[in-house]
């Protein structure tokens, strides 16, 4: 591991992905450690969004449907994204939001366990995964969910012969920890269970594995480590051996096996079609056409390779430069068992984390005490990472964080 | 009325809403006469979206939830189109598509009527409206689907005690027609039924007075009339009074009472948010700003005088231009009970609106047999009626459209 700045700049001069930072936009005089939250500009993605306004939109019209591919990006897009995740073609689709198609393959999931009456979820989700599925069982009787971690049962324990489904996280969108999907997905299947994975903080971050796990179902973002641009579609995947049984309830007109019918009775289509439901918000597919023209050339391999060693680095240098700050690393120590992101307990992190932010240096905040710092390999780099640590250090040593203008809580997605 | 091309232009000349026109981009050499499916690109729209990319992504990346707005755009845009439907500021938000909307307003609708199992639509309903709901009451029990119309009960025969919920589109896609909204909403309600309204192919063609009705919900889309671009998002309306008591199953993040307490269990927010789900997809909201600038000039009386002078103008044309030609006129000739669009039958309709295209007349096609041509009074003009029907004339009379080359049938949208 590098101890001093210029070995930092020897480990970005050897870094493989290096010269994939030149194909982002990123402002001048800024180290962007959220890119867990919203990921940077792809150089070519605005020229992609002009041409969609102003010659597919502007010019084609209504002829742009059938002309430039508007009614099949969804499903083109999907199988851009399967390699990603270890996926097959036809197995992915990018559509609505995460939360939305959380609800479609969460009640589908349910419909293949009629006879099961538990769900089971972590205390530590993405509150929406959450609350989604409390939307979908509200809608039927006599659920119970079941809630691991956080002083409630483990994953061994909550399950049993009633579980229908599992919804997890694949990283933890709080302190980054990875699940072991092939691990937790067969201890699921060993009991009857579906499983719903969550890549919202996965995809991108590390090879994900969906096809070799066996999991069933899955469901992420493209506006983070994907760098699709802010809200960019979501996508789902269900494993080809499900998609004729699965049925989801979001039954709108794109996902009829013949649209064009305007038939007055709902018949799904076969494959992953069946889980689109409606007219797809176009131009937020326009950016991640030019993102995944980037993920096309990186090897994940070497993604994960770099990440670790960032994250690695970081936590070392937290360790080093910090202590006695009030600092407590908060994500797993083992790499194996880590994501993309550290996050950080600070008893007072929300003002050192607008103090930081006023420095150049972005990660985010999340309650109640959660600096979190994203490392993206695909434009972070190590000397980033030493000048993140030494701006902390100063922050929080000058206790500059003290200043009555941090006190101010606003929102930060 | 005019009888000739020249009486047009000087209808055009006279035309208070003629300079709007100029706010549009229109392609060179042709008649769009399918905004009505898709509208027009607004000429500052492009760099409304420019801005939002390179700027407030680019250059703000995470900071722009906060400083540039996004958070709050569902609902500022919301309050934007709330004049243009009759409702009041707090009653409409913007996010997902018109089917999802409409589950989560039809779902609501349902729960604040428990004791009723039974929901009234039309057979001539734009499918996805018929789909969303067969999904939603295909996750409850014991539901039963009533359809007015095409050889069904009128509405008042379909109406009775057990009735929830009434769907009905505001204006039909196909033939244009016209649901009088004040008296239809009466009715269920005199029945006790609450009424969602679709509002895709009135809003923005009409003036609609959902407040005046006391309508309980709408949804609508902004891709059409209001020229949001293509899949622009959504919007939907719940009345204030009851916006206290209504819950909707897709419950996620951003509709929570707290969003950023991250709490493990739902709690709807106030009022309409509490309708919102989850991330906007935002680059598909920035051409809707652009358009909206727009529509604040527009004044909704004029607009629909236009609409139906224009329409009314069609369709004595091809009853005096295209005599004899195998035309039938689908929509209402009663102006009263007609949107801003006039369908019209033939029995070789696809190859004919195929030729027409190739001129230049741009409208489409709704099998099996209809000829669509939509009237937006914001930028299409008297003499683009005249010239439309000497094609419609020059094309059914030549019988170009019995070329090989027009029988192909793709999708049109």
């Amino acid at each position: 591991m590098p101890t001093t700045r210029s070995e930092c700049e020897q480990y970005d001069a050897d870094d493989p992905l290096a010269s994939l930072r030149e194909e982002f936009v990123l402002p001048e005089g800024v180290i962007y450690l959220d890119g867990n939250s919203l990921g940077a500009l792809p150089q070519t993605a605005a020229g992609r969004v002009a041409d969609m306004v102003e010659t597919e939109w502007g010019q084609g019209l209504i002829r742009s449907w059938n002309d430039a591919g508007w009614f099949d990006k969804p499903g083109v897009l999907g199988d851009r994204i399967a390699p990603l995740i270890g996926a097959g073609t036809g197995e992915v689709v990018v559509c609505d939001s995460t939360s939305i198609n959380l609800f479609k393959v969460f009640a589908a999931a349910l419909a293949m366990r009629p006879d099961r009456k538990v769900v089971v979820s972590e205390a530590g989700s993405f509150p929406t995964d959450l609350y989604m599925m409390e939307g979908a069982t509200g809608l039927l009787d006599g659920y119970e969910r079941r809630l691991i971690g956080a002083g409630g049962p483990t994953l061994e324990d909550a399950l049993d012969e009633d579980v229908a489904v599992v919804v997890l996280s694949h990283v933890d969108y709080r302190t980054g920890r990875l699940h072991d999907m092939v691990t937790v997905t067969e201890l699921a299947h060993r009991h009857g269970a579906l499983v719903v994975w969550d890549l919202c903080h996965s995809v991108g971050a590390l090879p994900v594995h969906l096809g070799d796990c066996r999991a069933d179902f899955a469901v992420g973002c493209t506006y983070k480590y994907l760098n699709g641009g802010p809200g960019s579609p979501a996508f789902l995947y269900v494993a080809a051996r499900h998609q004729d049984v699965a049925r989801q309830p979001l039954s709108g007109w794109h996902g009829h096996a013949n649209p064009f019918a305007f038939a007055t009775d709902y018949r799904p289509a076969d494959g992953i079609t069946r889980f689109r439901c409606s007219t797809p918000q176009l131009l937020s597919y326009a950016p991640l056409e030019a993102s995944l023209d980037i993920w096309e050339r990186v090897d994940l391999d070497l993604l994960r390779a770099k990440s670790l060693r960032m994250t690695d680095l970081f936590i070392e240098l937290v360790d080093q430069e910090c202590a006695g700050l009030g600092l407590d690393i908060a994500s797993p120590r083992d790499a194996d068992a880590r994501g993309s992101q550290v996050a950080v307990r600070h008893a007072d992190g929300y003002p050192v984390m607008r103090a930081l932010i006023d420095r150049g240096v972005i990660g985010d905040f999340r309650a109640p005490d959660l600096l979190r710092f994203g490392f993206t390999p695909l434009y972070v780099r190590y000397v980033d990472v030493w000048d993140a640590v030494q701006e902390l250090r100063d922050v929080l040593s000058s206790e500059v964080w003290r200043d009555v203008r941090y006190a101010t809580r606003a929102q930060v997605t």
